[in-house]
């Protein structure tokens, strides 16, 4: 397998059969996106009426590349197919992308087209991704964006494993726009050779993959995944989204890439033995990865929380408590000392309401406080982002003069920066996670200093709503309880 | 309580008591909203310093105006608000907005000083909104704007009621963002006086709302609450998020408003009787509200899903089915026709996977079968906005002279447009809600025509991800079934 790992994540050579000038086509699309996102290694566009692709030769055989070519990019029509791979074979090409549909997904004369290229491929020695795959995005070391989605992926830590290219490349977008990149990105395809648990042994090697994620309508060889999964867990954490967890879904799953979906309250169960963080929808991955990977490991489940309005307090405890989580009691000595920065009518207990508070210290030293003597494992800070609105809304009001403003206004906007920087220190010098709820008001703000954004590249995860951070702690939580020895 | 639908909704003077030149105060910022927000009455700030706020005359005292006030809006420190109240008395001033904090929710002592407000402006024959309300805001026919936070709100006709002025704020915000405008934002503060109950019974006769949200930490006269919305539910659907639904989050309530949140399990059985629709965050509240401000009615819960993608269809198979919906089984007819559009090797069932359509009439020819021929009571479209978010992309690369491609790229987007303009004349024709997901990709596209917001502005509401449009549409066909005689 290693051998593949290298042809297929790390390839110095491209062939790139079936070339397109059209616009419409996958075989100008995908060869478009290899290009533009400038592939450090060689790549050779084939279209037998050979030409140019916008400054590229294009040649018209692969006879006529004088090099060897450590992977091939198939994108031809599915009835040469079959030729295209001998031909791969006989140019002792070791994996091959076969990005071209119409094969088992489509029923029986399909299956056995699919089970001829397979034939023809294992003859040869080579592996085959796909067919009926969106193709692959693989950071290190040669930078290669070779699917069908058109966006830029951000390289980074995050492997994603998908049965669904359209789900891959929606969860690496998803990741993307929250500044976390994407280490590799595989879509599996109707994983004719090779299968998710392939990918995952993969990944499992892969020393730039940090967190795994995976999109599953089924697996065909469970004792292998979950044993793959029960090794990974420790090092490094899967989250799965499972597609075909009812008998319909499961249907539908069969004739999008031929998985079968299988028994999912055995399944279900098995991802909880083995370490697996199941979520339940894409932004929950997302959600949870974040949290994952931009804070500290929290040391249970005791979370305190520090709210700029009492109503978000009341919502997050709810929240908190139905997702077991426990609302720690503050100790007198908290109590005291908040008392003293607090005005005297404050909660008293944990939420802590800072009642509008008049200094970005009386947050910070709340927090403080809590972290050093309030007997918690993480903190959540709600309602953050207004102070900077509203200070941007006095910019651009007709009513107010800007020049009596502008001061205030960029003081204000410079402490809920600074605000969130101190947050950012006290999480490093707590060792805990101190997780940032930013309302969507400030999320949305069209700025070079949006808030959302700053954190995101100060590498801390911020959430637009109380219940998002809960639930990712809460997942974040159950996963590190579940784990007896982790050692990342 | 039509005086004071008349007076605090439809002020046509307000006095604004505790007006003030320091940024950092209420008694600036909600003063600037109003105005800034261009309030259609007569707005009197008083200030015993007297001078000018911004080119705006300040009175020195109530006295000094000379003409009937409708409204006062009291934002003084909480030791002068009983002198002020009895000003407000002796000026016959029918409705006051106490804004000023620090009465019942600091404990007994502010009790006294609220109980002591409450039975002046009882002997005077005023009516009280708050204490420690945030404000509120009236689209009609005056437009007042007067709520500490600082966005703007468009005018519409969602009527948000909430304990938590925070929590009105983000989701009058969360709304406005989708272009779906509000008629009436109370924020109620400790409800001293006027209640939630009345506020929903001021709704009820508001011929311009139609949809209330409420967020409630707990009711004061359960019975009149309950009785209220089983009236309304079958005229204007009630949504409704409840803070305190755990016992901690009950307390945390206690100390924030005061509000008693009672036993949750009976609460949310009264909630399902008298056809409440509860929601778990505020996103699910915007995104259930919108459907059902959007789309027709849906007759039954029998769904059917057109997809651009196979692995959309999974996922949305799976979550209807745990939501309760039904995927409905495509009939012979339906078939048959749909064969005669997409590739032979199209799924033959429901969901319906396109297996990327060469033509925007393949997707349409397709809802309309399902329309009428398909038996089901709504559809989804899922994986919008590929086409056009490619061919954007096509105009930015680096490695595609724009000339060349402009042509195609100008035609994709044009057809995606185009493609959403038809979904909508076919919502319209069939009378059913067919619901578009449009991939977060578009979602976050910055320009002239994003995708979900130009459907927005249709007046359409589009989601995100299929999660979020199934758990609405879930909400939305509960709803029906519950009311037996809907009036809307």
């Amino acid at each position: 397998m290693q051998q593949v790992f290298t042809h297929l994540l790390e390839p110095r050579s491209i062939a790139f059969i079936g070339a397109s000038n059209k616009v419409f086509k996958w075989g100008f699309n995908v060869l478009h996106h290899i290009i533009k996102a400038e592939y450090k290694g060689k790549i050779y566009p084939i279209n037998p009426n050979g030409g140019s692709w916008y400054g590229q030769k294009v040649y018209k055989d692969l006879d006529e590349i004088p090099n060897n070519i450590d992977l091939a990019i198939i994108v031809v029509k599915k009835e040469i197919v079959p030729e295209t791979i001998r031909k791969c074979v006989a140019k002792r090409i070791p994996v091959g992308i076969v990005i071209t549909a119409g094969f088992s997904e489509t029923g029986h004369e399909g299956g056995l087209l699919e089970k001829e290229i397979v034939d023809i491929a294992k003859s040869g020695g080579m592996r085959l991704v796909g067919p009926n795959t969106m193709g692959i995005f693989s950071a290190y070391p040669m930078f290669i964006q070779a699917i069908m989605a058109s966006m830029s992926i951000k390289p980074g830590d995050v492997g994603v494993i998908a049965q669904s290219g359209n789900l891959g490349s929606s969860i690496s977008y998803r990741f993307t726009r929250r500044e976390i990149g994407i280490s590799r990105l595989i879509s599996s395809g109707n994983e004719a050779d090779l299968k998710v648990e392939d990918y995952l042994e993969l990944l499992e090697q892969d020393p730039k993959t940090r967190l795994i994620c995976l999109y599953i309508e089924g697996v065909r060889q469970g004792q292998r995944f979950f044993d793959a999964a029960k090794r990974i867990s420790k090092k490094k954490p899967i989250l799965l989204l499972k597609g075909g967890t009812t008998l319909l879904g499961a249907e539908a799953a069969m004739s999008h890439t031929g998985a079968m979906a299988g028994d999912d309250t055995v399944f279900r169960a098995m991802c909880r033995q083995t370490g697996i963080i199941q979520v339940d929808t894409m932004d929950e991955m997302v959600d949870t990865a974040g949290m994952l990977l931009t804070q500290p490991r929290p040391t249970g489940n005791k979370v305190g929380i520090v709210t700029l309005g009492g109503g978000w307090g009341v919502i997050a405890t709810d929240m908190c408590v139905s997702n077991g989580l426990v609302i720690a009691p503050l100790e007198k000595k908290a109590v005291a000392m908040i008392d003293k920065i607090l005005p005297s009518y404050w909660s008293r207990k944990n939420p802590i309401d800072l009642v509008a508070p008049n200094h970005v210290t009386n947050i910070t030293d709340s927090i403080g406080i809590l972290m050093e003597h309030g007997s918690i494992d993480a903190a959540l800070v709600l309602g953050l982002g207004y102070m900077s609105f509203r200070a941007r809304r006095w910019l651009n009001s007709p009513v107010l003069p800007r020049a009596d403003i502008e001061k205030s206004a960029q003081l204000m906007v410079g402490e809920e920066i600074k605000l969130l920087d101190l947050i950012k220190k006290q999480t490093k010098q707590y060792k805990k996670p101190i997780i940032p709820v930013i309302d969507i008001m400030a999320s949305d703000e069209v700025t070079d200093n949006n808030l959302v954004k700053y954190m995101d590249r100060q590498g801390i995860m911020s959430y637009s709503s109380p219940d998002m951070a809960i639930r990712a702690l809460a997942k974040v939580v159950d996963y590190y309880s579940r784990i007896d020895h982790y050692e990342w």
